[in-house]
């Protein structure tokens, strides 16, 4: 690297232009343009109208394959299996033993259906019910994580759904065996070889073959996040993903080779993704990016990794752990490493976070496969407002209300004021009808 | 009525067509045309471009006002204590009898942060927050509903909110002192009179005058929904609330008028509201169509409960309870009641509804206003997916993950495993650093 074009860009909370910096680095805004929402739109009404043989002939033309019927574009439990046992030992050993801590942590997230009695007999609750059937979308090409597989099925498995559904792109024909088998180890029921806005069309409306779900999850491209906007409301969506990004908090005393990984294990993902150390230690700083210019070279993916680091990386000096907080809550980070002593204290205080990696030793990488919490967590800021998926994704609750005769008698009382109040008088009469005297 | 327009259409699951006069009789799309979205786009656009110039000129064109500056659009504290204490006695009561009610039910969500301890020390958890501030949306004119406010505004504060910004335009001048006073009552911090998507464009993006909030709930015409849904992602959003429905199930010994008054009550609601009731008892049913013929023109709001029992209302005979089931989970309605005599055992089967009301004298209206669970519920058979408002849409969660030194070294190797098979060598690297040996 020369002087001139750092690696990654130097902020201070003491320049005078660093509110401005920041908002400049922190800018995403994951718009489709005109062009995509109506290639998309196209595409839905296409599915909608003609079901299977426009799965079969938008798959032909944009996926570069050669299927006469979705017969071709379905895979059985069979081949699921067969992908699994194919495994490396030490690869189905991994996986096996990743979805079993995953499952375990989900297990804890649980809610329960609760009710009460008032002293007139009246009873008030909440009922919780998984989703009948849910589908996952996973992506293909050089993106399809078969850790994504569990991180979205499993839960999905634990809330009780029904019938988990995959779809997952293959284009020009290959097939990732890794995805594969995470599916069946998942649980997965039906997998198509599908993607793009047709498969969340398929999901979101039915087809003769694909069965219309409940909630569509898991991220994908910019054609992927417009379907799921546009189909939102016909069913659930999780979040609109944005890019993955990290906000790693040191104090100085952690090791900068290992800031330095860290930061590239974000880095490397993609190239608008966003890897920020933040640190009151400058000559802390100044270490962890003399590692970061010394290991760069060594990563089998540099390219991705530099062009991520060069445009939305940066390390930022602050005067001390106060202001390094009010980053973290300002960020409202994805991933946010607490890589410091102490780091019970901080994240006590952290209001917005989609997870927090806490101590030297918590790696954000143990996160992505096998600590347990879910890796789809909120990007782009959202944890402001935004929760990991999870066993809650995939259920929902009704409200249980039977009053007794002496709690409707009383409750019609107030009803009917209010009612009256809204012009809304059928409201009041009907609620009159119970009063007893 | 003449005999060849019913005022309500009458199914049988015993005839042929059932199946697509069911599916024509729920069909609702709430699609905003090509227009709406331009119209929007555009507003949403001014508003982030001149912030409150843009907000003080669209409301004076939109909502035929006169003010000069923001001061004119914004009422403080005082006005809304103002309007509490003019209120009649009767309404006070009524209203502080519901916030309560509302209050205690709500306080029976509130989930708590978690976490355990595995046997290498390791620490995962979840941690659950409150979001910093809630937009609320209050339509105006005459769906300005009082009780809408408390039932948004006191979930958040139960979560925990530290400020709740309620937006409520007022066309042409009027203002609902009822609405205000609700706002009052509910702990509101600030109300602003503005309406449409210029109000959703403000809370999402923030102006001089206008903080930016990080959710948006409340009903709202097209503009406010297509507004909604434009900005999902920059803030939350609950769900886009179609036209208000209940479904009843009677076995026959509910008093045909009480049925008849419950149905009308959701139909007064306005001409899309949707009112169906389900039974096995067909005398039954030609009783209450007999006391809806004969009770509606008794309604101060015939004309919208007349159009909207004609264009969208049914009385379906089926042939028993199982069948009665099997309409409610395909249905999956807002509003259940269950007009049975051992309403238990048919809730314990119902997978789908908003909100189950059980047993004669629960009166949906009861639920309207003072029950105590939200009247906030997912329409348009969204209950498949969705729940109603709680202090869950107002929390959001974070999780734990704080490795032990042996821990981040176990699960060090599992993700390593998986990273490489995933090409992810930083995300490797990353966790081996963490390797004891």
């Amino acid at each position: 690297m020369s002087q001139d074009t750092p690696l990654v860009a130097r902020l201070s909370t003491r320049d005078a232009d660093f509110e401005s910096r920041l908002t400049d680095l922190l800018a995403w805004e994951g718009v489709s343009d005109h062009g995509v929402q109506q290639a998309v739109s196209e595409i839905i009404s296409q599915v909608r109208r003609e079901g299977d043989a426009a799965l079969v002939a938008l798959t032909c033309r944009l996926d570069r394959l050669e299927a006469s019927s979705m017969a071709d574009l379905t895979l059985g439990a069979d081949r699921l299996e067969a992908a699994y046992a194919a495994l490396p030992d030490d690869q189905r050993q991994a996986l096996a033993t990743a979805a079993e801590r995953i499952r375990v942590y989900h297990e804890r997230q649980k809610p329960t259906s609760w009710q009460y009695t008032e002293d007139d007999g009246t009873v008030l609750g909440q009922k919780v019910t998984p989703l009948d059937r849910a589908g996952i979308y996973v992506p293909g090409g050089k993106a399809a994580y078969p850790s994504s597989v569990l991180m979205n099925a499993v839960p999905a498995h634990v809330a009780g759904v029904r019938e988990i559904i995959m779809v997952v792109p293959t284009p020009d024909g290959v097939v990732n065996d890794l995805v594969l088998a995470a599916a069946h180890l998942a649980g997965v029921d039906k997998v198509f070889t599908l993607g793009g806005a047709q498969a969340v069309a398929a999901l979101a409306y039915g087809t003769e073959s694909v069965p219309r779900v409940d909630k569509i999850v898991g991220p994908g491209n910019i054609y992927v996040a417009t379907a799921k906007r546009a189909v939102f409301g016909q069913v659930g969506i999780d979040m609109i993903a944005g890019p993955s990004e990290i906000l790693v908090v040191s104090d100085g005393q952690t090791d900068p080779d290992w800031l330095a990984m860290d930061l590239f294990s974000q880095a490397e993902h993609d190239e608008d993704a966003q890897a920020i150390l933040v640190s009151w230690d400058v000559e802390h700083l100044a270490a962890v990016e003399a590692s970061m210019e010394r290991l760069l070279p060594t990563l089998e993916r540099e390219a991705i990794a530099g062009a991520s680091l060069r445009t939305r990386g940066a390390l930022i000096a602050c005067r001390d752990e106060g202001e390094a907080l009010e980053l973290i809550n300002r960020i409202a980070p994805e991933h946010l490493e607490l890589s410091v002593e102490h780091p019970e204290r901080l994240a006590e205080q952290v209001r917005h976070a989609g997870a927090i990696f806490m101590g030297r030793h918590t790696a954000e990488a143990l996160g992505d496969y096998c600590a347990g919490p879910n890796h789809v967590l909120p990007t782009s800021g959202t944890a402001r407002f935004s929760s990991p998926l999870g066993v809650y994704d995939f259920q929902k609750r009704s409200s249980i209300i039977h009053c007794s005769p002496q709690g409707a008698s009383t409750l019609g009382k107030t009803a009917s004021v209010l009612a009256r109040g809204e012009s809304l008088t059928a409201h009041a009469r009907s609620a009159e009808y119970r009063i007893k005297d």
